[in-house]
């Protein structure tokens, strides 16, 4: 059991978590820092957490565990601030989807201040963000992608795992590389084709939305994700994202070929091919 | 009311037309044509067609409409000896999912008999394909495309759309060429591109699917479909197809750009714009 948890950034991630923790009985004491109090309202009223606070030092203060849960461009300032701050014998994680930089980050700073920094990132979302949207089973079943390095303590690692599984989620650790190379690849590129598949119809013609079905419906549902959040996404994961980009154009003109050429049987093998991958998830 | 309805080829959409049919009391007598008697036994069995017969000639002769629902790929021949066959007051119609081509056939082939017919494309699916997916309500509701030319007989569009009104269908009108380039848009194009996103990831890390989440399973999902009926679409479709991939790469090619010059304003603006076009669906 955890003496005090320290959420920072209390949206749908951090919110979970905190209902999450709650629910299970995980934690003494839960304290929310945002920005704005007025956004923690909800949390305190609803009993998720026992205190909230705008004040970043006194929010970590004499926490155990901190989970950094705020937008992914503001992780890297935010993780130097709390490093600042926290407890000699905290343990740090954050939610962040992609991890080089943020782990990166933390090994520079290790050098200033020995700290306990484990990346983190729970595969958990909702069409609703925020706290509004945030739920105590979010994590059941989720997949939590972990990504210590050969410097990370394996204590803190363990720690990181023992909260994520209390909380409902199927650890896994990774190395922070592969990681932001594995979602660049079945996440980011994802998102950025279906937004790119809408401006693309858009484009050809507007009318044809008219006569769009279940087929565009689901390929391009995640163009109505938040605009905010996958403008830092991918940003800051922009290289491994790169390399997806260029694999994906790259089947994509082995197929353009194909049909180019009307090599049917060419074209019906690789259809195959490929459907046999996908049929096989 | 129908005196003979023929269907050539019952498979998902034929079979579903002659379920329809028959459950609505549309039709007097309904003729299942197919090259293999076997494959036509179920629907005999369950009364759904009246005869069935792999010999086109018989099964066409005195229907007052012929429905031809094979594969694409065969169905400009198919047209034309349907052509040689049919009676000279029948209505002949389509399922095929491209238009152009079918309809030159068509146009062509008037010039050496007068006969009606109206290029059609209701747009209704399913995962499982053949009679064993046919549903008497696979049309209810769907959009039916017709695509008659100025050369159509106006009293033949007229006949085709009560035809699939009376299946529960809503029918708008396109030029063929429109046609093609709109489902290009909103349906060859998303196939495409979910098999090329699909093959990508297995390019990167093929460990990535093990990370994949509902975003990938729903971008995806089409990537399961039947490569043999893809083959034959992309390749019938392959002009406008290649008109709608030209946009895509080009709108993807602004995003990429945004995020390698790190263009955070312009990357979060063209996102919002896409995302409320989707959201506007």
């Amino acid at each position: 059991m955890l003496r005090r948890l320290a959420v920072v950034g209390l949206g749908l991630l951090g919110g979970s978590a905190a209902k999450a923790a709650r629910t299970r009985g995980l934690v003494r004491e839960i304290v929310a820092v945002g920005r704005r109090a007025e956004r923690l309202a909800p949390a305190l009223d609803d009993g998720v957490v026992d205190r909230a606070t705008a004040d970043l030092v006194e929010g970590v203060r004499e926490a155990d565990f901190v989970l950094l849960a705020t937008p992914v461009a503001t992780l890297e300032a935010l993780l130097s601030e709390v490093w600042q701050v926290a407890e000699a014998d905290a343990i740090l994680s954050d939610v962040g989807s992609t991890k080089s930089a943020i782990v990166n980050v933390a090994e520079r700073l290790t050098c200033s201040r020995a700290l306990a920094f484990v990346g983190g990132h729970p595969m958990a979302g909702s069409e609703q963000g925020g706290y509004a949207g945030a739920r105590p089973d979010l994590f059941d079943g989720a997949t939590v992608i972990l990504t210590p390095t050969e410097r990370t303590d394996p204590h803190a690692v363990k720690r990181v795992s023992e909260f994520w599984e209390a909380l409902g989620g199927r650890v896994v650790t990774l190395d922070p590389e592969v990681h932001d190379r594995v979602v660049a690849a079945v996440s980011h590129l994802p998102h950025l084709v279906a937004f790119a598949l809408v401006d693309a119809a858009a484009r050809v013609d507007p009318a044809a939305f008219g006569f769009s079905g279940r087929g565009f419906a689901d390929t391009t549902r995640i163009a109505a994700s938040d605009p905010q959040v996958w403008r830092d996404i991918f940003l800051s994961n922009r290289e491994a994202l790169s390399e997806s980009v260029a694999a994906f154009r790259s089947a994509l003109e082995d197929l353009e070929r194909l049909i180019a050429v009307r090599d049917a049987t060419g074209l019906e093998a690789t259809l195959a091919r490929i459907r046999r991958i996908r049929c096989a998830l």
